[in-house]
């Protein structure tokens, strides 16, 4: 498999073929590359909500501004950022640790210290923005997976947070939507699968040094 | 080529092995696939400088809170992100679009205006923000990619940014460093590499909806 022909290939589809669906093993593909993103520290500030039932999807589609996305895809994925990470949170991480390997508590007590001191120094909104870019590197990972496996996406940001939020039930005092992808099959009709890709040329993208 | 198998043996390299490099073909294909990263309406609002001189590498060591994956690695990756989009830029972005597409400027009027509003219902802080998201879906790429080639990365947050954008000589009015990955080969010393991935449950990630 060649992933910059994958890549190449790749499109913001802006109307996906309503008709097809992904299939639940090609999407637990895409959701465990989701889940293997690096992240800060490893704490995975966020969570990944996937829409499968068109109720819902149906219900998120005044949130957006532009519907087109959403009223075809197969399924939508909202990844959310933690609004703060607390002790709770933080113990859990390394109990988790502790268990996955098998490295009792005592021994994680300096990497302990240093995320605490790094989250304190953190006013609550730098805390908010250094959680949303980890979602974006999953976003990225979510993309880049899904391309490596024939399914379309489109990365989007043009909806109304606080309604996606409610729509979605989530807490705001822990939590708020970061960003949304769809995922399908790009429809016949979508003219965009015909243009040209548009990058900056390499001299304007890269510096070496 | 198995990507899942591939994302589960990346972790975040503490210590690389000094003495291998990365070839250049390998580098410019996992450049490629950073050049090929989606970013919110095209616009790419970042650069990619690529650190290659063992000089400047030098030269960076002191603004990096943990030096040892920079004294290490092959090749650092500095991502900057653009410190506001002006008219210029865009008039760039618009004659390439028309350049790459053979599309007249007049017909893309549309996209033109509804870049121009959204340009300009942002403050500086969430451009900034919304330039550093896309430098991250970068970031997500470029590991991505180099999982792919069996090239090992670390990246990196944890540095002075005015200390590299002075040493990088970028212009503050135009651009500031957003985020930092070093690629190279993992060292056989960096006993990191045998540890579990530490990942939360699915139940914890995902949520069905």
């Amino acid at each position: 498999m060649d992933y910059l022909e994958q890549l190449q290939k790749r499109y913001s589809v802006k109307k996906f073929d309503g008709e097809k669906k992904v299939q639940q093993e090609i999407l637990e593909r895409i959701m465990e590359a989701g889940k293997l993103s690096a992240s800060s520290l490893g704490l995975q500030p966020y969570e990944i909500i996937v829409v499968a039932s068109d109720e819902m999807r149906e219900k998120l589609i005044p949130a957006f501004y532009n519907p087109s996305q959403i009223t075809t895809c197969s399924h939508l994925m909202v990844i959310t950022a933690k609004n703060g990470i607390g002790d709770e949170y933080i113990n859990n991480y390394f109990s988790h640790i502790s268990d996955t390997r098998q490295i009792p508590l005592d021994n994680l007590e300096l990497f302990r210290k240093s995320i605490d001191s790094h989250m304190n120094r953190l006013s609550p909104e730098s805390l908010m923005s250094w959680a949303e870019k980890q979602g974006y590197i999953v976003l990225g990972n979510l993309m880049f997976a899904a391309a490596l496996e024939n399914v379309d996406t489109c990365p989007m940001e043009g909806f109304r947070q606080e309604v996606i939020d409610e729509i979605l039930n989530l807490d705001p005092k822990k939590e708020k939507t970061c960003v949304t992808l769809a995922l399908g099959y790009r429809s016949a009709e979508d003219h965009f699968q015909n243009l040209k890709k548009v990058r900056k040329p390499n001299d304007k993208l890269f510096k070496f040094m």
